[in-house]
């Protein structure tokens, strides 16, 4: 029941992330079957991590589905990008937001099944919701979005921290949700466009 | 029996992807033990994962045989590349080539006798084939031969795709062996020598 | 009660890596929680990967008070670096050596605990040390310690081989940890304060 929503869920976010290592992959002009190793890593990389973690049976080898969701979004992603060759490196963004905030949620959910204490959870639902990101900005050779100054996991952390307060608060599954997944899209995109920035500490600037 | 042939064809991939992670740790100039340490990484860094994955005993774990291989073929290199410094970058190439076509195959094997579907084996084993030099690439901040487009993981998935048709057929293993080897490294060699390029999606060159 | 020891030293160990990468984060003027994403990978990643090798239950999942540790460090580092912002990167290079020495330990004691050989020991035991501050390297783009000329994995194996022979002299835990702890400590600050240099192999400069 729950569990549809999740597998579903996650399907979801398989997807996006498979998308957002395509639109990298074709940023970086990368030929043949290295388009679908990034994808498969981005959209792949961050679920494995959490149920390796876990000590649970990795998910895209006991459920096949979610390659065959990764390899199909790829493929759809590359027919796309083939008929759209300027796409701006705006929708890698928004793409990447959505499937993180999706995976932040699953990560979470999947951890406090296992028994973990919420912060434990919370901790699992980024390491889930980032490393996959963060994988494909390395092999990429790009300076990680996590290390950038637009909200990337505080969005994330607060999307945790809804989720985690909504479900304390015994709020329905359907609605801690949609507040988490809206807090975190809300704060990334929100970052990107008005550029807020957190501003934990600054080196001095050199006095002239 | 044909466990035996795994082992070996084990201890060769590893010994070679030992042998490619000490040649680049000669062309990035690393000096004492860092050298080793990326020698094993490259050597174990994929079939680690591929044993973690499939949440089996790491084999260099339970099979030491596999970290004297290691550390034997980076003394054995170290003391080659000390008489013949000038030693071409074209042998790192080759000597990956080589590893990822066996690893590759291991992996696919390991992948089936645990009872997954093939095409969850035919991942397995570009992801053996693939991380252990992905790992040496990204510590020696090297641009990942995956990124380059050299049917790199082409061929790899090509390997793949003849050793899970001949398996298919019936084959006998060592056709598989010999097919899958020789198709990956031929696909490889090919490009590296012939400029072989796939053509998935080229970004518009901005127009004058 | 040995193993109370090999808690205090882990958390001491996580502590020390926690605050190297905050101090990373600093130096490379990561805002909001992207420190914290850092400081985390950086304290967690050596320990998780050697548990995830050994087949154990990660860490921090079982036992959250290294979570508190992790977060508490960069808390407070966060909290000095604010006041003295002017904090050198020597700093940073102290603090890995001690967290390094430390996790070298308990990575070679824990492994040990498993039953595995000694020689699978003291590799565990430098996976456990290099791979933390590897990754923060990595995700940094900094240059990884391990590829510079500074005895960064020749101190790590050198401590490792102190703490196996006091080990297999049947030497008290309090004197192989002293030992070790002393070796690699010495041996990696005398590097980056008096340019000792490893020379395993030297490309040839060209002849004018």
């Amino acid at each position: 029941m729950t569990s549809d929503y999740f597998h579903f869920l996650s399907l979801i976010g398989v997807a996006f992330f498979a998308i957002s290592g395509t639109l990298m992959g074709h940023e970086k002009n990368i030929g043949g079957f290295g388009v679908v190793v990034v994808g498969s890593v981005t959209a792949l990389g961050g679920g494995t991590l959490r149920d390796v973690l876990l000590n649970q049976p990795v998910f895209w080898i006991t459920q096949p589905d979610y390659l065959y969701a990764t390899y199909g979004a790829i493929f759809i992603a590359v027919i796309f990008i083939r008929h759209l060759p300027d796409v701006s490196n705006y929708y890698m963004l928004l793409v990447d937001a959505i499937g993180m905030a999706i995976f932040n949620i699953v990560g979470i959910e999947k951890s406090l099944l296992e028994g973990t204490t919420m912060l434990v959870a919370i901790t699992m639902g980024m390491t889930t919701g980032i490393f996959g990101g963060l994988m494909r900005d390395v092999i990429c050779r790009e300076v990680p979005l996590v290390m950038r100054d637009e909200l990337y996991s505080t969005a994330c952390f607060c999307g945790g921290l809804t989720y985690a307060g909504f479900f304390l608060l015994n709020v329905s599954y359907i609605w801690c949700i949609v507040g988490s997944l809206f807090i975190t899209v809300f704060l990334r995109l929100g970052a990107l466009h008005w550029g807020w920035q957190p501003n934990i500490f600054r080196k001095r600037t050199p006095r002239k």
